[in-house]
């Protein structure tokens, strides 16, 4: 593999939470990061000013959905997914196998690669490892990653199985990419199982990797068993090396996955709970079409400094939300990112400052729920 | 009629087009103005700074929808219009008569007011002159307007008896009105018959308003009967007066519409043809979905100097609009009312110059297009 653009500054640690800065072509990311989801080549109901506007430093798209609209190559000869997408800040793609499994119709898995239809419109298409780096060198993001198998994470046998792929699939994406402008990702796997987690992290990690992703969890297991998956990968990968949860999550998933090393996250909950009308906040979810709304002048979350709560009141959002105006989604999305990135910039600065534990403890005294596994 | 709280400077005119200057409690407005129509208190995928953005001086909101929806007395608690959509600039309300009669269902109507049916929830509502006035003394907007009855343009008998309840309504709005902070527009119709067109702007002329709207075109008449129809009522209306023509338009329009004397103009095409995927230009409209975008790395419209034009090109508008995104809506509203906002900054500048009649030449010669009554 030729030798990346990226390059991992690790700031400081406090306990297992790490402060860090990823520099890529297209700029720094501070980490612990949040990326917002922009699966069709924009994050739903955002600009890219307004997405400047909440305190992105990164964004990701999907391979598997630019693949299919409006084309890889197309995004290519219109200058890549930055140009096209008017993001000038750096950019993860995925490897697009979280979707095949997950949205296209007819998989078709073999030993070479996955055979499936999509989900638009019925076509087969086929993903091979050498492919899926060949979509992503035309889009051209600044972080991406190895075709991987995401399993059911409960089937162990199914899980030795797909690992195997997995791996395989790791090492012909590794030699397929030709670019030196891109950073490759490796996939740990291994469901809920702490010796395919172990097997996974030690075989990417002697591959080498410019950084490591997390996959297959948040998937419907327990938080217990995705912490647990956590504490025994995170001490395996390099120290001096990002690491990234795909999938996750919520303000509390944020705050406990990054007290287990972790430092990159994406997820679409704070884009897909807006546009069903519910807001996250420090204190829990709360649904603005709830009729106790209806006369409330406060802001979404008191105290919030975010565009949204700083201009409007719930029952502002909650009329928009009623009736089915763009403006609704757009205020709540701005809302969930913002609290997302402003609760990942400030367990950077906790970490940077060596109180990590005293703000995970506030956070959940706030929360008024008991930490899961806090020790 | 309390002494009303707009001032009219008129400080040009060249032909019969004029630029003034309105001043109300929440700032100025320059005319000639296109006033974006925000429906349920909010313009269709427009934060209130996105409308600073694209120059917006006031906007229009729409009494008969927020009356159902969420209420009158709700948004005066919340603190009136402005407030509860975040809006600090000029509103103006219509008075719900257009919405009455083309919207709500089971609609009666009979010389005290109109009684309907909800489009939302089929509930019975009754509006008169006297109800109209109050729920848009609730709502607070700025410049409000007369319960008028718009009528099949073309039916002479069914004009004659409207517009005898348009101007019995009239006059009890005006005696209704008790808010000093708010103007009041009388509304002229006459569909498309120059007789009752000036027997309704010299009745409504003579009772005395702050401002008059032209009501009942751009409903299916000819642009010759629209013109012909605005120059019987605009010499008759007072020159130190704004004139509102309601409905209206297309940028070539606004265009044949200032050369007839009119200053002020809403309509939903800038906004509804956006969420539709067209794009309004000075060459005529063009729709983004269409497949010859596919690759075109040109902006929606050259030389436009809006935020859609100088971030992104016409291919990623149409992927947008072709994946339903709420990115591809906001970015064409964003064109559209930009458009509208230009031209009508272009034709004031014109006038205050002096050479109104060159810049509506040069207008249809980019248009390619032949004006319509042009002399």
């Amino acid at each position: 593999m030729p030798k990346s653009a990226l390059a991992f500054d690790l700031l400081a640690a406090d306990g297992h939470a790490r402060a860090g800065l990823i520099h890529t072509p297209h700029g720094q990311i501070p980490t612990p990061v949040f990326m917002p989801v922009g699966t069709q080549a924009t994050v739903k109901a955002m600009s890219p000013r307004d997405l400047r506007d909440v305190g992105a430093t990164i964004i990701l798209g999907n391979t598997y959905h630019l693949y299919l609209r409006p084309g890889d190559e197309r995004i290519a000869r219109l200058g890549g997914l930055h140009a096209f997408m008017g993001w000038d800040g750096p950019i993860l793609t995925d490897s697009g196998g979280y979707q095949v499994f997950s949205l296209a119709q007819r998989r078709k898995i073999d030993a070479d690669g996955v055979t499936f239809r999509s989900h638009i419109d019925g076509s087969e298409h086929r993903f091979t490892p050498e492919k899926v780096v060949a979509i992503q060198e035309n889009l051209g993001a600044d972080l991406i990653v190895c075709l991987d198998e995401c399993a059911p994470a409960n089937d162990y046998d199914y899980n030795v199985q797909a690992l195997a792929r997995t791996h395989a699939w790791a090492q012909r994406c590794k030699a397929a990419k030709t670019r030196t402008d891109q950073a490759l990702f490796g996939v740990v796997q291994g469901g809920v199982f702490p010796d395919l987690r172990e097997q996974s992290a030690r075989f990417l990690t002697d591959m080498g990797f410019d950084g490591y992703a997390i996959g297959g969890l948040s998937v419907g297991e327990t938080k217990e068993q995705m912490h647990a998956s956590l504490e025994v990968v995170t001490p395996i990968l390099p120290a001096d090396q990002p690491r990234y949860l795909m999938g996750v999550g919520t303000p509390g998933d944020l705050i406990e996955c990054v007290a287990r090393g972790v430092d990159m996250f994406d997820c679409v909950l704070p884009t897909r709970t807006a546009r069903n009308g519910s807001a996250l906040t420090r204190t829990g979810r709360i649904n603005l079409r709830n009729a106790r709304f209806a006369d409330d002048a406060d802001p979404i979350e008191p105290g919030c400094t975010c565009y949204a709560c700083t201009h409007f009141s719930r029952a502002y959002v909650r009329h928009l939300t009623k009736a089915n105006e763009i403006l609704g989604h757009h205020l709540l999305t701005v809302h969930n990112l913002h609290l997302l990135l402003t609760i990942a910039r400030e367990m950077r600065e906790a970490v940077l400052e060596g109180h990590f534990q005293a703000y995970r403890e506030a956070f959940w005294q706030t929360c008024g729920q008991p930490a899961v596994n806090l020790a």
